[in-house]
């Protein structure tokens, strides 16, 4: 089954304790397509301005991701800045330039209207409800967020919440969109505005997935000696959580469970180099094999 | 087999955002014994004031604590004052007072030296090495500290470190020690000064276990909607862990794994309400039942 990705493509300066990069590829919807190709046909619809050379989305065509979808407008790409800190948990936006993106009205080809999963990767909330109004009858769609929009589109974000079958969030977004310490007491929250299921990135200490038929799933982060480079860490674990759902049979707790292993080991691949660099050479049987350390990671024997 | 436990017994005035209390019993050895004591039997070895009714501690007595090591001495118990925040995971202390710890010295009564699991609560490593040497031939040791010690007695920490056979220790207090921002790097670190594994504590994110033989193992916090108060987790943690390992026959990995996940429960119980308050009304088959919840939490299907 084929997936649709809404969301930026753009161009990044990051700094972390090990090293920096200027102009590199990165933006949601790249992260979000290169993982979740690894496991089902992707449409990606975005924008980019006229200053991108197009050969750098190639490695994404020959991943099976549809580009038809991107709109090249004069002007400049999305530009994003940050810095991370000693600890790599926490970063400063340095400077954020929309660009081409300011006036992004995204409008999907006919044939992808057809797509069965959908993520709206983290944009104004009004634009994910667009892209939702497109689809026509979609298997499974999920969203992520910002504290941007949660300061100040608190009302579409509802609606938004509202018709999606899956939202997720960082955990300081879930505690700031519920007011509450607990993530638990977010997660019921947020569900009960309508979503199915909730998964809640935590960074280096994993993911956990709260469902409306009051199941729970955690999943550990991978221990890496070395993370140079957290940026896309959500979005490809969007993607491979996505990617795994598209290429399963059936939609059942156990195969989300199992969704959101793929999500973290793709992810945990990411972060071992700037931007979209590992991504672009990881084969599926890497994350197979990983897959399975997260399995020894994580299974005791029952009382 | 039986479990030793050697740390403080204290009164503790405690400030969250879900109330306050004075003078609730508290200390590493009390929160210890009343977690481990589920499951072995305990002797504890501590040392408090004549201000401290003696019937504050009846309730491990009835649990099966061995008390005949608690020394009392003219003048006040050990006092620790505490404020948390809003996310609960940092804490203020705003009064510590060593009073008749401050001349402690750990003396075990003859019989205890045979206790087989051994328990060095967070204290001057210098004292956890005297009683180290009191204990004839235990099956395994563990050791807490703090980030005073890995300041101001590093050497002295470095060498109980490399006489143990575990070592337990906050997030933080790894990445302190190692001067690294990567708990599997910090954990390489500690390892290769000889204990057979290490058990690293996150609080709201659960704890991971890291052994010798390169073996990782995660277990997630449980999730609860409300934490009364996180004073004492990480030594009730260290009490289900191995009072859970003292009841078992075998020190095999796949022990330590169940041992993590009973630690997990119990520690889950006593943030629950203030101080041991909750640990004091803990059964067995309660710390079973969300033993077998986390079962139900982490377990999916290999690929």
């Amino acid at each position: 089954m084929s997936i649709l990705v809404v969301g930026t493509i753009g161009l990044d300066d990051i700094e972390t304790p090990f090293g920096s990069v200027r102009s590199e590829l990165g933006g949601s919807a790249t992260h979000f397509s290169a993982a979740a190709a690894l496991y089902a046909p992707v449409n990606l619809v975005s924008v980019v301005g006229t200053d991108l050379a197009p050969e750098r989305l190639d490695f994404l065509r020959q991943r099976g991701v549809d580009t038809r979808g991107v709109q090249v407008v004069e002007g400049q790409t999305f530009r994003w800045s940050g810095r991370y800190h000693f600890d790599m948990n926490s970063r400063d936006t340095l400077d954020t330039q929309l660009n081409v993106y300011a006036n992004f009205v995204p409008r999907l080809p006919e044939d992808y209207g057809k797509s069965q999963f959908v993520f709206l990767a983290n944009m104004d909330p009004e634009q994910q409800r667009q892209v939702l109004e497109q689809v026509r009858a979609p298997v499974l769609t999920m969203m992520d967020t910002m504290d941007l929009w949660i300061r100040t589109r608190r009302e579409e974000l509802d609606r938004i919440i509202g018709m999606v079958d899956m939202v997720t969030m960082n955990d300081s977004e879930v505690r700031m969109f519920a007011d509450t310490t607990s993530i638990a007491v977010g997660a019921r929250l947020i569900l009960a505005m309508g979503p199915r299921a909730i998964l809640v990135k935590k960074g280096e200490n994993g993911a956990v997935m709260f469902t409306r038929d009051n199941q729970f799933f955690a999943a550990p982060a991978y221990p890496l000696e070395e993370v140079r480079d957290p940026t896309g860490a959500g979005d490809s674990f969007a993607g491979g959580f996505m990617g795994y759902l598209a290429s399963s049979d059936g939609t059942e707790d156990d195969v989300f469970k199992r969704a959101v292993i793929h999500g973290s080991a793709v992810a945990s691949f990411c972060v071992e180099d700037f931007g979209v660099q590992r991504l672009q050479t990881l084969t599926r049987g890497e994350v197979d094999r990983r897959y399975s350390e997260f399995h020894t990671f994580t299974q005791f024997e029952p009382l």
